[in-house]
């Protein structure tokens, strides 16, 4: 493994497996717990990459399947790489296209593993849509037609190395088969020893093609619902060369759910290593995540939600609030009094919600910036919790609705 | 009139009309020549207020009629007025709802006034379209329906005073009747001795709520494409007790025409007051306006084009680069070399190509911030130059198709 990588366990906490790290890459340090912001396309929705700095964002993903399709991993590696091209110079994660291409392909797998239930075949279809694009799934790996235009492509695991070097980030992730969550236990383990297979290719290509130690790679562990399953994902990534360990594939129908197939990991898994949860990015879902060990987060949700007009609320119910609702149309309070982000500094509800009603894309603007930022304060308080010993604290203080998550859980 | 405004004339070119002067209002100093950016619906569409600050813009305006509906006057003043809801807190300007309700209104008239042909009843109907929601002009005002909600509301002068006293921008704008360009000489008379029936009303008005002198008012110049109902005009307003002087209604077809009709108007106003051309912003327009003394221009252009992927670039053929086009795909250089904007210190070409391709809103953003930061490069350039005598070389160094455009004049 690189010098340029390293992870070292700061502190642990004494009541969980908590943990504060720091995660060392070649644009930069990730203090750890971190979440990790999507920029799917090599774009954060709504913010300029100054912005993110402003709101303290450490660490963004890009996503190799929309690159790939668009604008293309040469036309990327032209323009300098992800950090370059998007001006954000800083770390950066990609997937390996995989959960993109079974989740668009199938039309269901990506509802089925948020929990949402739109049957198979009633999704829609078109550009940014769930079209079935899916092709076939083989040994070599996944064929699946361009959103775009209707193109043949084929990703192989050593093709989404090949890619993700053009694209540039300093964590990359091996291609898998993102199992949905409806299929049984014997789909579920033949698509558990497919993702071992091409982890192994992954790894194998990697090895050939960074010789210069720029980038480093997570294994991604599968299993679905079925603890055993989990177990020896878990321990295969452990037992390969791998820098940082990934949890994917569905986590369940609920919250409960999700924290027992957690739970049942991360004891397998290397101890040493960084752990991201993928596609996780709920504020209750974070202290139940970091609690368990979990070092990294992501999730479209604080930019995605914050374009329907939900800003996110240290201890409101639900965690958020809705800045369209009428109740606020004369509100001259910021976001969150909580909040010192540039939103919080110079903007009401009020105005927001003025905002979201009149179209202006600076009402999606002004939340995301508020949520970006909440998100990073949240971690950054998490990360003062460990240290000082007051997760719990935090925990109450951030999520209002616990008694009542803990008793349904 | 208050001592909280002022306008002094600095220095006066050598070789043309062109002034440099500084206009001071209760938020803050304007240079002029300035551009107004119009934050038409109380937001610059894609830049937040510290962006706009970033970009180095002065002075922004809001549209009476868009905010009269929504949010509604007295919300704009329960959330601290315009200034303090929009982050802004420098000095602004509002119209007087006039312009839209007619041109919105008559379903044509915007169009013809900016030189598109499209003829009456052909035009889109709903939010944000030309819907023909004027239902009649008399003495005492317009009433028209809300493309909101399809209310009846009626404009009279002394409500707009009012409305704009709520509102709150530092510059305010007498109510107009905004006369089309297919109508003839008699029309145009007698729309103008209306607008100046109203303009005493406005006049009236503003004297009785503006105690604090916290507001100045502009007088509108009317008279289409006629010599002398341009010139009779704007000795009308020369003669009131206006701060300024804003030229509106239709300048004619063509750049010729708008050059000949504002210098119909100029020798005519007051010569000491600051003066507006309205809805007026091409680079070329505002050379041709400086060098006949105008003082402050506005348009949506600059971030309008921008979501459709025109960037400004000086010197560029027709002003601008369309960032869609596919040469730019791998293009590592920035929008415009010569500018030092967020966008440029941070984006490709070939960036913006792929965010405006993959319909990222990062991309109307990234656009918006370049073209808002060259229009104020432009006026600054402008300023300098006319300190230093060297208009006419600023002029060629920023129209490319001077030449060709003198000849066609």
């Amino acid at each position: 493994m690189s010098t340029e990588f390293s992870f070292d366990i700061l502190q642990r906490a004494g009541d969980s497996r908590a943990r504060r790290g720091r995660l060392r890459t070649p644009h930069g340090v990730v203090e750890t717990p971190a979440f990790i912001f999507c920029a799917t396309k090599a774009a954060i929705k709504g913010l300029t990459m100054g912005q993110m700095r402003e709101a303290q964002a450490e660490i963004v993903l890009s996503n190799t399947y929309h690159l790939m399709i668009q604008p293309g991993a040469d036309v990327v590696e032209a323009l300098g790489g992800l950090q370059a091209m998007t001006g954000w110079n800083g770390p950066m994660l990609t997937d390996s296209g995989g959960f993109q291409i079974f989740s668009m392909g199938h039309g269901s797998i990506a509802d089925e593993i948020k929990g949402r239930r739109t049957p198979p075949g009633q999704s829609k279809g078109g550009n940014g849509g769930r079209a079935t694009t899916l092709l076939k799934i083989e040994e070599s790996g996944a064929t699946f037609r361009s959103y775009l235009d209707g193109r043949k492509l084929t990703l192989t695991p050593e093709e989404s190395v090949r890619i993700q070097k053009k694209l540039g980030a300093d964590l990359v992730v091996q291609l898998d088969e993102c199992t949905p969550f409806h299929v049984d236990r014997d789909y579920t383990r033949k698509s558990m020893l497919l993702s071992q297979r091409w982890g192994d290719r992954s790894l194998a290509e990697f090895a050939r093609l960074n010789g210069d130690g720029r980038q480093a790679m997570y294994g991604i562990v599968q299993g679905g619902t079925f603890e055993d399953l989990r177990r020896d994902s878990a321990a295969w990534t452990r037992d390969r060369d791998f820098f940082g360990t990934a949890i994917g594939g569905t986590l369940g129908g609920n919250k409960a759910q999700m924290e027992e197939v957690v739970a049942w990991t991360m004891p397998h898994i290397h101890p040493d290593r960084p752990v991201h949860l993928l596609g996780i990015g709920g504020i209750r879902d974070i202290f139940m995540g970091v609690a368990l060990g979990i070092d990294t987060f992501d999730c479209v949700s604080p930019t995605r939600i914050a374009r329907h007009g939900w800003g996110l609320v240290e201890g409101a119910p639900g965690e958020r609030i809705n800045l369209r609702n009428a109740g606020f149309k004369a509100d001259p309070g910021p976001l969150d009094p909580r909040c010192d982000c540039y939103a919080c500094r110079t903007a009401s509800r009020g105005y927001v919600h003025h905002l979201l009603k009149a179209g202006e894309m600076l009402g999606a603007q002004l939340v995301s910036i508020h949520n970006v930022a909440t998100m990073t304060r949240l971690l950054r308080e998490v990360r003062a919790a460990i240290e000082t010993g007051t997760l719990g604290e935090a925990r109450r203080r951030w999520v209002a609705d616990e008694r009542a998550s803990e008793e349904a859980a």
